[in-house]
């Protein structure tokens, strides 16, 4: 039986988590099979038998995972004969790093420029929970947010930067090979692309052509999804 | 011969340099001898056969080194039987976006707090060259930079908790054994201990628990240099 991952969907199906990017990413990289079950956020009973509320989840056989990072882990330790997700021990604990710099530098930087578009293509039943819990969050509305001002816009030009300077001199953010530290990036990106027409990096950039390079795998897997072509 | 390391030095013999440190941890790794040839920031012509002025700089035979990411890589590639500093292809990778995220977010919420500790101890002879390059990288001079606002605390603080967040679960940036991600890091914690008595992190921190594991590395090499025991 197909390993299922249980992946936020939106208007036109659009599948917009980055975190269920990580895990899709993953998934094709060991070359395994899957199929999606699309929950919306308000679904958090289709996902009750994980114990806890959020996605990505995946049932692998008896196995239920929760949590992109627990999941890589155990497609990597349950798949050791698939290609590495981390090329060794270092280059998990380095992942891990990249995990949390994503986490909070690149989405926190990313989401205020885009939170509106998000809220314009969640699923209908999803749009009063997002408003509240992201309203709650931000300590205003997604409209107060979204204003990408300079200063927002400068925030995330500085991390966007960084990730230019360390593709200096490599194809991916993992060296030659695309592997899970480059699927934790892109699943930013994956989901900005599939919310927002809002251009984040221009033509000419080098994460511009790392991005393409990314969207290009696994026969096209990400490109082909529902999204926006910026 | 042993490799020759060419390595900032400032009162009392601190080696105060964090890319130096990069590279001392680097060698140490790698079990090669080495000698280390003190440089101050003005004695840009005892490095000038390196065709540029900044150190480290490395003499590995007739091989001449620069830029301490250059360095790790030829000494990583020249001694492949020795132990691994990125533990393959994707730890190479990764340690690469470690080094610009040390060098740009790490370093600049560093040095805003010590950059007069550094000025204080810096050779006499490099008093002015320090106080005139580095006021005119801020804008401002170093007494108007340590201000240690609450502002500049927090954002050093972000980059710690960073950090703390990398290392749960594991002992090493890179996972359960040092390799070279780790000493990046180290390397701004090395240098802030040379010359400054400002308490960066607190005992009951994770990433002081990590601090501790690599001052003891190598036979407390890093806990013997000159600095202060903060």
């Amino acid at each position: 039986m197909p390993i299922q991952l249980y992946e936020l969907f939106g208007r036109d199906d659009r599948r917009f988590s980055p975190y269920c990017w990580r895990t899709r990413m993953a998934l094709e990289h060991k070359g395994l099979t899957y199929e999606t079950v699309p929950v919306r956020f308000t679904d958090k009973d289709m996902i009750a038998f994980s114990g806890q509320e959020r996605i990505p989840v995946i049932k692998d056989g008896d196995t239920v995972v929760s949590d992109s990072w627990a999941i890589a882990e155990h497609l990597e330790d349950n798949y050791a004969d698939a290609p590495s997700l981390f090329g060794g021990e270092a280059g998990r604990g380095l992942a891990k790093f990249m995990n949390v710099w994503t986490d909070r530098a690149l989405h926190l930087a990313l989401i205020r420029l885009v939170i509106v578009d998000i809220l314009d293509h969640v699923d209908p039943a999803d749009t009063d929970y997002f408003t509240d819990s992201r309203t709650a969050r931000f300590g205003k509305s997604p409209a107060e947010v979204q204003t990408r001002s300079e200063s927002d816009i400068k925030a995330f030009g500085a991390a966007i930067s960084t990730l230019r300077a360390a593709l200096d001199g490599q194809n991916f953010l993992s060296g030659n090979a695309p592997a899970y530290g480059d699927y934790i990036v892109f699943g930013a990106f994956a989901w900005a692309r599939s919310i927002s027409e809002f251009p984040l990096i221009v033509k000419d950039d080098t994460v511009y052509a790392w991005r393409d390079r990314m969207l290009d795998l696994y026969d096209g897997m990400a490109r082909k999804a529902v999204g926006y072509d910026v």
